[in-house]
């Protein structure tokens, strides 16, 4: 079976050095040093700050159409090049997840873009979506997204968040903190 | 904050009565004598046989107009003259979890009308639906949902789910358990 839940641990050690964190919405998280991502359960090191979980699912918005394009065009993580990453917190308000589903398809998609947009950056910028949401009643986030890219496409990725927080969809995002990273030398 | 977690105990005690268990499709599970509802997190009792853990989430298929109907319709649960149940716990196959957003919409509404033939049978059933698939990795079913109803609707329960059962949509359930309770008097 493909591993789904995948487990971010915060704190002085790890593979994925932490240049700079911002609060771009709600309440902050500790600041650290490094980042491990480890996939399956992880239990949190004594010297570690924060452990944030979330899981992969089934699309919730994606047509046939988009999801074929995505495939197509979608890196796997992991790439040698791609030294550069983001770690991407995000919760939604409760006005968000008491939209029905086609009002929330007409904000995040025929409003704000969201997939368009994220198409126009691959195969630059590899994605893979983490739910947190509903693994429990207490989660701080609702996703977790992660983000790989070369350094050369740095300002691809900046343009690409700037577009997402402009979106109208982002007038539902009430807690939201931008990790960025690069990878350890071996 | 609203309750979202909740817990299905089976076992030798609880408040609801088992009278019948029927697997539908796939494997079974412990035959047991009673069921105990909780909400929040609860450890499995030494003397039961199971415990069932599932939350509710946004609503992932009704547009505005059906979640309009289903809210101004639906009963609440722990109505005195329901005081019989079904827990019906069912998991979908990978070929449903793998169609995307309006592929899934299209099967389970304009095809299989989930949502039209539950709104016959409001106000007399009362459902509350919990998703499972992304509490985790290891979780036995995708969704478990709890039905109370009066002992003379008991036919009109039997019509729904056999209408269901009879759709397209559930040529994706690979495993289903129709559990039938009533309330053990007070």
């Amino acid at each position: 079976m493909t591993q789904r839940l995948f487990c971010f641990v915060g704190g002085e050690t790890g593979s994925w050095h932490i240049n700079k964190m911002t609060v771009v919405a709600g309440m902050a998280i500790a600041n650290v040093k490094k980042i491990t991502m480890s996939a399956g359960h992880t239990i949190m090191p004594d010297d570690a700050s924060w452990l944030l979980r979330g899981i992969i699912s089934n699309e919730r918005y994606a047509s046939r159409e988009e999801k074929e394009l995505l495939v197509a065009k979608q890196p796997t993580l992991g790439r040698p090049e791609a030294v550069c990453a983001a770690l991407i917190p995000i919760r939604k308000s409760m006005a968000w997840w008491s939209l029905s589903q086609d009002e929330r398809r007409r904000v995040l998609e025929e409003h704000s873009k969201h997939i368009a947009i994220g198409l126009n950056y691959l195969p630059a910028i590899a994605r893979r979506l983490h739910h947190c949401r509903d693994l429990g009643e207490n989660e701080p986030f609702d996703f977790l997204t992660w983000f790989e890219y070369a350094p050369a496409h740095e300002a691809d990725f900046n343009s690409l968040v700037a577009q997402l927080r402009a979106s109208e969809e982002w007038k539902y995002v009430d807690r939201e903190i931008d990790i960025r990273l690069v990878r350890e030398p071996v």
